[in-house]
């Protein structure tokens, strides 16, 4: 079957540079387009990009010339993803969904728009059905197929949320959850992201805006689809607490985060029973077959000291979560902590991912 | 006034080697015992020792002979402060306090044994009571005074408490309190340590035995003294819940803690009354004038990327103890972020401020 | 055709976990043997390992059972691979030779034995010589097929000896070198290694017996086979002066050297001569066809900047040896900046190619 | 006697941050101007910067309102420091010497200038003559006291040739000099500075014009004031071959170098009598009773894994360069290890000291 045509928005930073390393020799999609600031337009890629990643520039994208984010220069293009700045994101995106390519983006400026589906592509594969709503409507009304964004969500929210989805669904509701994140430089990007003078010997206890994103993107992620598939109930803050404490440290790759958690249903389960279930989630995106999508969507760890960025991050290809340490918490039920990697299944992995699910599900 | 003898067992460890340090041109105590292992003792310290401070040996201390840790070698010495390693601590402790000695300890080994106060010098002082009424029950039988053991608290649980202990005297009871922390590497010696390739673009979500410490001590150091002055009344599990979740991370000293709390009593106080009391509270060891007794216990910081390991650990000369981020919790009253000098507060420096404030009250 | 048998000997320690994830679905190895300390003898790998990379344990080698390192416990294995530290290696491989062994070590212990070939399989192939005549001379005598050992260099030697062979090929000897290393801290294993405290915010400048063996082992690299073909005829301190300073830095893997050298002949090349010599050099592994040669073997980069060990340590998989900034050097002719992977071409990888040239040459 | 004057160009970047610590309860100066970017320019200090030191900031800069970089707002300054980046420095130092200021700068803007002295303050003190002829002069033709500027070197460079003095003077000529440095991410600033992303698990092996630097400011500060005492001859490359090759290592201050050297004159000396030249030697700044020069300008160190940043850079406040591993070198006479603090006696500190030194004569 013929590869879908990809482009890349914002393809020269650290979030598009990713995108582009997850295409090289990819299944589905054929890399074609790239679009960037005016200064690298007319560039060859590699003479236009600052390239940081430790995987080499594959030599597929070096002779690609970048253009600028115009939907124009993308024509043909079936799939676009965007690691474009916030500061440039919105009417970027916007522009390109209404001249009707189907766009996936990490950035925050649309994730809380009511009819945008939130995704992380091994938990609510479902919110997609938003997309499929709004195709059969055009069809239906014999318009033409519409664009259509689809946000990743916040990094650190990726990794949290992974977890409460099988517990949740066997379980019943989580009445009150925290997190404290220990986030990886590479979350900041780097044109200059963190200064080296701030992190060597040191920890940063903040991140504009991440506490916030956690905190309502979760009640998004784990909110329920309306029965007539136009946007996703968020859960209230009545139905569940979402307290989260984020700090930056020395790590490159692969977001820790200490949770707690408490479900609603009593009596709570045994641990044994929550590592079980969270063992055997097969998440959906695996079920259709997609190629990204992790063999072990969790990982759950035994040994008392994981899991580890170094260690543990590159489980899956960065596409499975870890999750070690899972004991009774004197407070809330469970405490554990959770790892994933968030370039990959924190921001353009996700993004790859959710790409393959819609191509599955025919809607690209 | 002429200075008391000082003596330090476990002298060549990291704890021994902070010991040193602070006693150098200290105006109460004059260092003049060292003790260590056979494989040391016989030689001068500074032929002895593998020094790995910031700050260099002083030279007072190179020309020291260490001996064994065995009470005749110390013979007049007013205070001995152990660094001891738990492994070794136990009977040789045990033995200098059955000799009359006055042994302030870091070691855990009696840190739970009910008669033993367990002290963070900018926080409960009043628990050394204790040791006031032995020895006025032995003058009273007209017995020598006798020897005591004060003990230092775990580090992570040292910053905890600091900021809990004028809250709860001004706000009444806190009943439930989570810490996620972020602790140095400092906090595990350097025999080796933690090795490199555990912590360089890592961090390990594990310290053993650090969670149960700040769990049980918290209760311990937060109890009022019983009204026989023969022990503390810990609180119960019932009257605070304590969840602690540790991490190690890539920072030479400095603890970094993201904690949360709730008050028993409603209304809970407002974030400014937190805040004006936490910068309102002055440490009994200052007002007793103890030469090491930080001027400002808690700084209470504005930014809000603040306090940092880096930027903030030697406030105070590492005495002192930083507090930022306080703000609302959606789930329990307040969440903020403690830094304290694991080394200094957390460790040796409470050593000695013990030791100052046992003169100040006349127990040595 | 059906692979050879490979065994590992000190298979818990950091070489022996490398020479296992290189095994790892190899073409010509199947791994069966893993000999460990007594300790570990007896386990199954996966209970006696701490496992300590950043690649997940290969399943074929968890359910191994780890036996001693005797060579009765080795029977039917075609090639060892030796992880085994220095104060070990000696009597150890010297049991298994005569016992008609291949053994390829990495341990130092007989590296200066003049019958020893000491190999950097990208550079010195024909040094293996001396095992083909080894071995026609039993073949000849009736005697059976004998054991022989073949050493892995230094790591740091490595790296420096990869782009002076194709120069001394082309333009002649070279008659002073320098090399400044600033040497990953994964060289120095990690049980304990390098404790964090020694290497956070620091640079030690000494690795002990390191320069020697940068200085020594040189000579013996780049000397010429004997024609009698039994031994290695070294360059003489008159031939060639090499220089090296030794550092670690805080780099969990890749060894960083800043070279500068002179050749014997005048005039000396242009920098365009070199750099073109060492793009144009293709290593005899390469040409022998053997699975893990690198394609390139020497990376020329003209990014001021590069190579840098978190950017180009994998080139080739580790077995390729980046260069960058060659430029005329004041003092000696050339100065340049040199990356090899100290694990893989610089330690466990460098035994699996060589183990893959004996193949190619009939030699096991 | 009253404290003279002081001011600080370039006052909220990461030099200027320095001045204003070191100049906290100086003994000889008095800050009282503070001069930024229009931006800053009508605030507090303490809103208009952006404080990233270890210490805290001073309370008595707080309150100083920050002007711009302009003569006028400088009116009775008897000095001025400059920390300003050499994009700005050009023609704001030039306008302040031609207002009849001092100027002390850390720039590099004017160091190549015929009769401005570069000065490393503990190796070429004499070198300040330049402005004693030239104040001279000015009185000789009955003028006013003229302003003038004087260079503080590279940060590398200082490091470099505070052995170099003593063994020049000493034992004669050095005609080959080699060092590769390991240079901390202090010296790039913090605005951003060094990105994280390239310094985590990383070494950079360039530092933009830092080689050239080394290589020719060493020839300035070793070369020898001219008779008419209006300029230094420097030495040709004929005298001297000097060859730098720069690396930034993840360090936050402290730069590391190993150096090779030859002297001209055989035979050369021993290594015994290298270590006590350098150990006896007092620098001019010290015997001018300066209140900032190092008591031992340089400390031999015996320890053989030594000196490193960590746990030397403060010696002598920073004002005291650490030499280790003094040792033969198979290529050139001498190699060894030598530490500087790259923010002292590299930057700020050495400006302080230029002052007290022109105090000490009398030149301002």
């Amino acid at each position: 079957m013929a590869r879908k045509t990809a482009g890349v928005l914002g393809a020269t930073g650290s979030v598009g540079q990713r995108f582009i390393l997850l295409l090289n020799n990819h299944p589905d999609f054929e890399l074609k387009f790239l679009g960037a600031s005016p200064r690298s337009a007319g560039k060859k890629y590699i003479d236009a990009v600052n390239w940081k990643q430790t995987d080499l520039l594959p030599s597929f994208a070096e002779d690609i010339v970048v253009s600028e984010c115009n939907p124009d220069d993308f024509k043909g293009c079936d799939i676009v993803f965007s690691g474009l700045d916030a500061d440039y994101a919105g009417p970027i995106e916007k522009a390109f969904v209404e001249a009707g390519f189907a766009v996936v983006s990490n950035a925050k400026n649309y994730r809380r728009e009511k009819d945008v589906p939130l995704i992380v592509p091994i938990v609510n594969v479902d919110h997609l059905d938003i997309v499929a709503k709004k195709i059969e409507d055009a069809k239906a009304n014999n318009n033409e197929k519409p664009g259509f964004i689809v946000c990743i969500s916040n990094c650190s929210t990726a990794g949290l949320v992974a977890p409460l989805k099988p517990l949740v669904e066997q379980f019943g509701p989580i009445d009150a959850l925290t997190t404290t994140t220990m986030q990886a430089i590479s979350g900041a990007g780097f044109s200059p992201g963190v200064p080296s003078i701030d992190i060597l010997d040191n920890v940063i206890p903040h991140i504009g805006g991440e506490e916030d994103k956690i905190e309502w993107e979760t009640k998004k992620i784990l909110g329920t689809l309306a029965n007539e598939r136009t946007h996703v109930n968020l859960l209230s803050d009545e139905e569940i607490k979402v307290s989260a404490q984020c700090n930056r440290v020395a790590v490159s790759d692969g977001h820790t985060e200490c949770i707690s958690l408490r479900f609603k249903n009593r009596p709570a389960p045994s641990v044994d029973q929550v590592k079980d279930c969270l063992r055997d989630y097969v998440c959906d995106a695996y079920k259709l077959g997609c190629h990204s999508a992790p063999k072990q969507t969790i990982h759950v760890l035994e040994q008392n000291d994981r899991p580890q960025p170094r260690l543990d991050r590159n489980r899956d290809a960065g596409y499975g979560v870890s999750v070690g340490r899972v004991r009774e918490d004197p407070l809330l039920d469970f405490k554990m902590v959770v790892l994933s990697h968030n370039t990959v299944i924190g921001a353009a992995g996700a993004g790859i991912l959710i790409a393959e699910i819609l191509l599955a599900k025919n809607l690209i």
